[in-house]
């Protein structure tokens, strides 16, 4: 089973990177770029059928290591 | 319009910082765990309505800014 895990800041924190990002885009011109955030993506092989179990276990490695739950949200997704 | 962009390595390109979590994942207990590979998550707020525009906008982002198309992939999903 494949996973994709995203961790993102949460609201109200600072993003120094995202809004770098979005000053260097409308320094190329594109003017309809407003707020932009960046964020990790995690793709996971998981050896794993059961899709409560992998979730669970995604759960954790996301508790455990993956994000900083102080500063960063993240969310599951299996394929 | 909210957009979110996926950068990721391109298949056959090492992932160093995939492998490290991967390997920090194994060694949490988490055996399940196969194959991990690390990206780039980028949110943006568009004011652009126009559906079509907007993806047009973003490859071009991607194209010149976001991405390192040497060794990156990308992927656009408009909300």
């Amino acid at each position: 089973m494949k996973a994709r895990v995203f961790v993102t800041l949460k609201n109200g924190v600072l993003d120094p990177q995202g809004k770098a990002i979005g000053h260097a885009l409308n320094g190329l011109g594109f003017d309809s770029v407003g707020e932009v955030r960046q964020g990790k993506v995690i793709d996971l092989d998981l050896h794993e059928s059961d899709a409560q179990k992998a979730r669970a276990a995604l759960t954790q490695m996301c508790e455990k290591l993956l994000a900083n739950t102080v500063i960063e949200k993240y969310e599951i997704e299996l394929r």
